[in-house]
Formats: C-alpha cells, sequence, structure tokens
C-alpha cells in the first residue's frame, strides 16, 4: 500500500552502501518552498547531516543482538491528530489536497503505523 | 574530540530501543528559531518522521553482510566550502560565534570526517 517515494533512499555504488534522506519526498520540498533561500540551504545541510550521522555501527550492534527490541514507530496517540493536521497544513495549505496521495505520503512517514483506522478516519472528515 | 551532543541520540527502556534525532542539537533548535511557529512544527513532524521511517532492519542486513561497504560519510569537497559558510551563517548569523563551539558543532554533522584540516584552516580564518 506504500507507493509513496519512501523518506530514506540506499543507494548502492562503487562507493559502497549509504543510505540518504530522500530531498524530493513531498515533506522535504513542501518545507522547503516555504522557506526562505537561507533557511531552505539551512534545512538541506541539516538533512545531509542526519544521514552523514547515522550510526550504523550502533544500530547494527543493536538489532543483532536485540532484534526485536529495536523499534523505530513509537506511536503516539496524543500527538496523531495534531500531527496528522501539521501535515495536511504543510502539503495543501487550506486549498483542497488529494486523499489518496495524502494517505500514502502519511503512511511513508511511518509515524502513524498501528494507527490506520484512525488516519483514515481523519482523512475521511478532512477531505470531505 | 566530539563532546558536543549527538545528532542521533538512542533510547532504551520498557519501549525498546529507538533512535532519535536529538531536537535539542544546536542545528535544530537554530533552525527552528528562524522560522514561523507553523513551519517550526512542520519540521519537528518531518525529523520525527525521518526517525519513524529509518530502515533498520535494512540497515541491519548490510551492515552484517557487508561491514566495510556500508559508508554514511560521502566526502564532498565541492560542497564543503558552501556548507561550513552555511552553518556558521545559521549558528551564528553575522555575529562573532565560537570558534571552539562551532568546530564541536561541525564535528557532530559529519559532514566534514577526512577533511579536517580544510575545517580547521575555514574556521582559522572565518573567526579570524
Amino acid at each position: 500500500q506504500e507507493s509513496q517515494a519512501p523518506l530514506w533512499e540506499r543507494y548502492a555504488d562503487h562507493g559502497g552502501i549509504r543510505f540518504v534522506i530522500n530531498a524530493e519526498h513531498p515533506l522535504v520540498a513542501s518545507l522547503c518552498t516555504k522557506l526562505s533561500s537561507d533557511d531552505a540551504t539551512s534545512l538541506r545541510v541539516l538533512l545531509d547531516s542526519i544521514s552523514a550521522a547515522l550510526p550504523v555501527e550502533m544500530i547494527y550492534s543493536d538489532y543483532s543482538t536485540h532484534p526485536r527490541e529495536v523499534s523505530q514507530t513509537a506511536a503516539d496517540h496524543d500527538q496523531a491528530l495534531d500531527r496528522l493536521r501539521s501535515l495536511k497544513q504543510l502539503l495543501y495549505g487550506d486549498g483542497p489536497g488529494d486523499p489518496q496521495a495524502f494517505l500514502r505520503i502519511v503512511l511513508s512517514t511511518h509515524l502513524f503505523d498501528g494507527q490506520i483506522e484512525m488516519t483514515e478516519k481523519f482523512i475521511a472528515e478532512a477531505f470531505a
């Protein structure tokens, strides 16, 4: 169901294997268009830093010893509605927007894993 | 030498092990203060999404089969000076700034790993 481009991309080439944040992802692209040129450049340098500083050895070490305990999704029911509203505002402002595209983008964030019913209910109401 | 707080933090508690972007890191905090309230909220949701969507299984799988090939730092000499200027502008604007603190923050990004001489030369000149 997640056919939206992912937030993280894996590159494998002569330089090795790298995991990089997808700068073309709609959330990144939308935020960049709202910022001043200087702030958009800062955001890109921040995202490049987040990729470069990714602690791959530590992730490997934890996952190899405790695979079931490593879980990036901390379902946060209190924040979920606020986050959905914020994502809709970022992507579509006060315009109409596309509920199917929105669902795909929302799934790609993995912020709402395990809360799919609530997410679909929000979309049905917010895009009515 | 890197005593600056890292960009990624590892949490281990009853909910398991999680890797989360440090929202208190000076780059994140500085960018947030420059943005409107809505855009700062969007940035936080984006950073939470980047953490939630981190492909830990894929990282584990690659690292376990090709440990030497996984390398997040793609030294980019062409962009290095522009990135250093952008980081200095984001953190200190046109003010004086602290060269020691700046070096620690720069190291924490891992964007300039392997380019320490060039980095120190930039700092010596830019903070003269």
